[in-house]
């Protein structure tokens, strides 16, 4: 069969949506600054859909050290991948600095989350090896275990139980094989919000050996005393073996870092795919990075503001009945009942007659009969801003209640 | 067994070599404006090993348009996945305007090259189709076919005998399963610098049903009369069904793109996983892509004159005896007999005592007892630059066939 034909017949989850969701709930154009009232097709909104929880995306000073960065660098420096010919003080400053506020030995700058993942994932595995990991883990996770030749066991999200009954398996797997065991999770899942229970898989290392990898994309900046992360707040930073964040979150950027004890990491260094044959982080995206993380080291309002809208919005949906889930972190899914003509129907009253502008996510990614709005807060929005997002999303869940939407139509 | 112990005894094929190569060999700091004369460690080297092809890293223009988007939109904008806060007018002009010069109906920009490549790969098969694919891949092909889980037939770098046989196979292999065959090659290999043999790909469609996905990183902007690539200059880019390219080489930025037909570019948009699960390319390096791009199609004396600089550092290798294998394109290996001392202590040589920065490849890139040197010649390189080199390299050479490299000692 022509592969193209195949492709013409079968257009995906979401692509079999893009006739009509094109442009408007896929791939919309969000104008202006990045701040909580942008211009979405001629008309302002209240953006609840960025994952700019500090603010930091249109900080004055993150603005002035980006465009201070780019006329002084230039997007080309430097050419080439890292260890090759791509490597700079910057680069390593940068590593230094994060390695400190992460309280790791060292830390690996890379030119991109996804790609770091999944190559960090490779790297550290072979055949004989086993991956234990959580059901719920982000696609760059799955991908990077996709990448593994050996045994890989998965646990329902956050189970403890099933997750010492895989060890068990892992264990028995290795002590054939000579393998050892690496075991992934989340800090904070970016759908549910809640966070991985790193306290209660690092308890599990006392009767098992293993190492563990965490993603904190969600976490690192918004989590934990000083912002170091969901290992900070659930006092358990040493028991993770790899920390990784991306820059795409909190710092407001692209590219990423994992840091972990000096050998590991000097080891990734050297063997990542992704990173030896591909171009190192450009040095205006280093010295951006450098003045988000002093921000958000030297700035604790930030994540104070964020908290404070974070409380408003969760506690005020919650008084009104919503369903928000087992949130433990800024990110706020609101659960409705409703097919996903219903979902598009509120996600284009909420656009066109309140003028908010959240994230809509369907079946796959949630079970079918299932809707869930996901809102973003930063420290950017405001109690006013909530207020005027729980008293719209009380006047939609009315009309989804009276069954409303199924007869309106959306037009295109 | 501990995964970390494992790590620590085995470093891996370059990691085991990061004891000494730190810093001098791997992961060297190239400092000041990219341009042929840069700074490494205090002393400045003639410097051939930046894939800035066309000179655009430095050049006015570019300089000006990256400072500009910066300053206008920061390094944050836009915010999100393209799919789903990260998508502007700018992205879309840029791709309108690459499916132009490419002369394809439709392009999708990527958010980096490396994963960009390994989830076209990705999103196109699944297991009943089959990938054959060229010996000398890029490590991102690779790690594409990686994630298949259909069967994939590799053949010898541009064997068309091969090919045709695993063609065969591959036919007989989904007339059972029902799937299709997806060919992936290069425009340019970046080792070798020849080409991958398109046209005698393409002819093949004439007896077998497949579809041709070509990875053109160091032809874009190089080949064919208008630079739009290997495709062009073998006059056969109606053939290539998929046509990739990453910013990361002429256009001396990151990000990346993928052309094709209209309906297959939707079906990637909306089902490439590195893209719907992570960030957009952000807007200055869009606005620099968009300088860069014109520039390229605007200027042909840059291409021109990468292309004296190439001739004049081919040809006075080759007359002095060089064997620079079978490149057809900017790149140029030099292929010298040696072991890693002796390759260390070349590069040595060439940095220290002839001022000249070139990258150095050992095993397992290409065989036991061999050395590549790789130069990368630019349009910014002069007449003199070559000369100045083909001195160095015959000095070199001289020392390496009386053994003299054997004798020395590189200072740590």
């Amino acid at each position: 069969m022509d592969l193209f034909e195949k492709i013409a017949s079968n257009r995906g989850p979401l692509g079999s949506h893009s006739h009509y969701a094109h442009g408007y709930f896929t791939f919309p154009k969000l104008e202006g600054e990045i701040k909580p009232r942008m211009i979405f097709r001629g008309k302002e909104v209240l953006t609840w859909s960025l994952n700019n929880y500090l603010g930091l995306a249109n900080h004055p000073e993150v603005r002035k050290a980006d465009a201070e960065a780019a006329a002084e660098w230039g997007m080309a420096m430097p050419m080439g991948a890292r260890i090759m010919s791509g490597n700079s003080n910057l680069h390593e400053q940068l590593e230094a600095e994060l390695a400190d506020f992460i309280k790791k030995p060292d830390v690996l700058l890379l030119n991109f989350g996804y790609q770091g993942v999944v190559s960090i994932i490779d790297a550290l595995v072979n055949r004989h090896d086993v991956i234990v990991y959580d059901a719920e883990s982000h696609a760059c996770i799955i991908d990077g275990v996709r990448l593994h030749q050996g045994k890989r066991f998965v646990y329902p999200h956050n189970d403890m139980e099933s997750l010492e009954k895989q060890l068990q398996r892992a264990k028995r797997m290795t002590d054939e094989t000579g393998g050892g065991i690496l075991v992934i999770t989340e800090g904070v899942f970016g759908m549910s919000g809640n966070m991985g229970n790193l306290k209660g898989v690092i308890a599990l290392k006392e009767k098992y050996e293993f190492r563990l990898f965490v993603d904190d994309a969600h976490g690192f900046g918004t989590m934990g005393a000083t912002g170091a992360g969901t290992g900070e707040e659930q006092g358990v930073q040493d028991g993770i073996d790899l920390y990784f964040s991306t820059f795409a979150k909190s710092m407001a950027s692209i590219g990423a870092f994992v840091g972990g004890p000096e050998s590991v990491i000097e080891y990734l260094r050297y063997n990542m795919r992704s990173q030896i044959f591909a171009k190192s982080l450009p040095m205006p995206l280093v010295v951006g990075a450098l003045k988000r993380l002093e921000l958000l080291r030297t700035k604790p309002e930030l994540k104070e503001n964020l908290w404070t809208v974070v409380r408003a919005l969760q506690s005020g949906l919650r008084e009104k009945g919503f369903n928000i889930g087992t949130t433990e972190s800024p990110v706020t899914p609101v659960f409705l009942n409703g097919e996903i003509p219903d979902a598009t129907q509120i996600t284009f009253d909420l656009r066109e007659n309140h003028g908010i502008f959240c994230s809509i996510v369907v079946y796959p990614v949630v079970p079918k009969g299932v809707i869930m709005l996901r809102l973003i807060p930063t420290a950017s929005h405001t109690l006013e801003d909530v207020r005027e997002t729980i008293v719209a999303f009380e006047t939609v869940a009315e009309k989804l209640d009276k069954g409303l939407y199924s007869k309106t139509q959306v037009p295109a």
